[in-house]
């Protein structure tokens, strides 16, 4: 604390993300990146942009990679907000939908960084404790004061809410902005893109960094009326004319395209799932029914910090979250096959020790 | 305007970033980028880190390059903070050391994303006009009541202010931030970062996208006492994990390395802005005394609207502010020898043809 610190500075609680840690052999399983490489035409297309402009500024507005992103939804560009990741548009929504004097609504389990931008721009909020079952109690985000946002699926808990659930609180929150962060839906039935043209208080926030293999690239998007769209606009251009490199422009872009490669790398992510989901609970493990590239387990005979420390010890990395009601609960992101079966084979041998 | 607009939105006006056309031939010296490429070395970097792991996040705290940046400055990583292009930093570091309750000031003529900033987080502030010869005039920065922001260089008329004079101005705010923004500091005598340690409310701020040839890239850094950086990494933790990709870390990386690269383009653009300034003093325009990689020009016998519309007309892009006080300036860019030797001989027929 210093006397030049703002008061803004003073009341954040800053978002503390997954361990990166660099050891030759970890088996990263903490952050839910995608273990299969980006589309090669990724790799290509950043290699000619490479040779030719980096001396110059990129489009202020990503045009280009905004129509793209657009037609894959059958959406105009207009409807498409590029950010420095998805954190970053989330940001930016805080700022663009969100008042200082009205309390917006998030559930009580759910990605920890809402109550830290909320601590941020100073935004009152509301948790909202989840059912038993972990789902989220969708009446109880009805007439909310300043808003809405949850994840679907939501996270760590991997489930997913049906669009008509999504419907009942688009349509009880007429005046107010409903925030779906779906950085997770392309393991999971359906976007609630589709409702884009009906709703004019709905955004969807999508990311390249988990179903695109693109974490290391920082590239988000929101999705919306155009009126939202302007919104954020006109913040990001308060804020920073260019966020995204043109590396990371070009990578996008091609990504976007390469529908063949993200749904090839997509299927096999759903199908280790599936497969892990039946190992975990063979092994006695709770195992929540998952749309997401990773998996929210629980036994009842080995404690959860127990289990993530003992991995740890061994390199392999899994998430664990000290809060209240997910105390016992390892979130573990889907890997290629092979790496999902040295999973279960230390963690086998943990469980025979500790038995 | 719409219902769903904050507060925040509807207090915003945009900054307008120089014109970024994509016409072929066309002469682009309006957003002072550097006409040469960055560093080879730049690009093999990048090279290698693309064929590494682009589904991984990036280094939250890019600890490397932040080692890197401070050694070719004497610092440590404690002093260097990094962001997504200067303009990123500087709206983090109105977060963090300006209030809302509080008038900052900054000149009159100046960067025009100051007042822009000051209206998104809703910083009041005062304009400081110039001397008549275009200079900064210090004591008005002193006793500020919530902090001062300057560019030194000052954009856009490229005059530099002596350490003595910054000195001046720090020495009277003693419990303010002062910021000095040295996007151009390259191309001028020296930087404040030789303050640092003698003033804990210096914070400089600088880019690669100016000196280093890496507009494209989007990395900036601010230098200071490691309180001060401390404060902008709450606010960055609070808003986005990962602000820069994994290629442009290690691209800056090898930029910032690259001590040969950077003198030889940075002298060649002096020696051009030298050639250029008596060129431009023969055909009558009023030069400002440059240490930038641009000058600003005027003319008593041509509007510089005029001028700035014809050699748009002809494919140059330059520079023209529509500004009470500076509206018969131009600011040009310096691109290489070539480029210049076209915009005098284009330069030449229009005010023939206007005389």
């Amino acid at each position: 604390m210093s006397k030049f610190w703002s008061e803004t500075v003073k009341r954040t609680e800053p978002y503390v993300p997954g361990e990166q840690l660099d050891i030759p052999n970890l088996l990263k399983l903490n952050t839910n990146e995608n273990p299969y490489p980006p589309s090669p035409n990724v790799v290509d297309a950043i290699k000619t942009e490479l040779e030719r402009k980096l001396h110059l500024y990129p489009s202020p507005s990503a045009d280009q990679l905004r129509e793209s992103i657009g037609a894959y939804y059958n959406l105009e560009a207009s409807n498409v907000f590029i950010g420095n990741g998805s954190d970053e548009v989330l940001a930016f929504s805080f700022m663009a939908f969100f008042e200082s004097g009205q309390k917006i609504r998030f559930p009580a389990v759910t990605y920890s960084f809402y109550p830290v931008y909320a601590k941020l721009f100073n935004v009152p909020y509301e948790e909202i404790p989840l059912n038993r079952d972990f789902s989220i109690p969708s009446e109880a985000f009805f007439q909310s004061e300043g808003g809405v946002i949850f994840p679907n699926p939501n996270a760590p808990t991997s489930l997913y809410m049906e669009l008509e659930t999504i419907k009942d609180i688009l349509d009880n929150n007429p005046d107010q902005v409903v925030i779906v962060d779906e950085a997770y839906i392309d393991f999971a039935p359906g976007s609630a893109v589709s409702l884009i043209n009906t709703y004019d208080n709905l955004l969807v926030v999508q990311t390249m960094s988990k179903s695109r293999s693109l974490a290391g690239l920082r590239v988000g998007f929101a999705l919306g009326n155009p009126n939202l769209i302007q919104a954020l606009t006109r913040i990001k251009d308060s804020f920073n004319s260019y966020t995204i490199d043109r590396l990371a422009i070009a990578g996008a872009e091609s990504a976007i395209r390469d529908i063949e490669h993200f749904k090839d790398t997509t299927h096999k992510i759903i199908k280790t799932r599936e497969w892990i989901t039946t190992e975990m609970k063979k092994r006695g493990f709770y195992v929540l029914p998952s749309s997401t590239n990773f998996i929210f387990i629980s036994h009842y005979n080995y404690r959860a910090e127990i289990l993530y420390t003992e991995l740890k010890n061994q390199n392999i990395l899994v998430r664990h979250f000290n809060k209240a009601g997910i105390e016992n609960y390892l979130r573990i992101t889907i890997g290629t096959d092979e790496s999902m079966h040295s999973l279960l084979q230390t963690l086998d041998s943990i469980m025979l020790k500790n038995k």
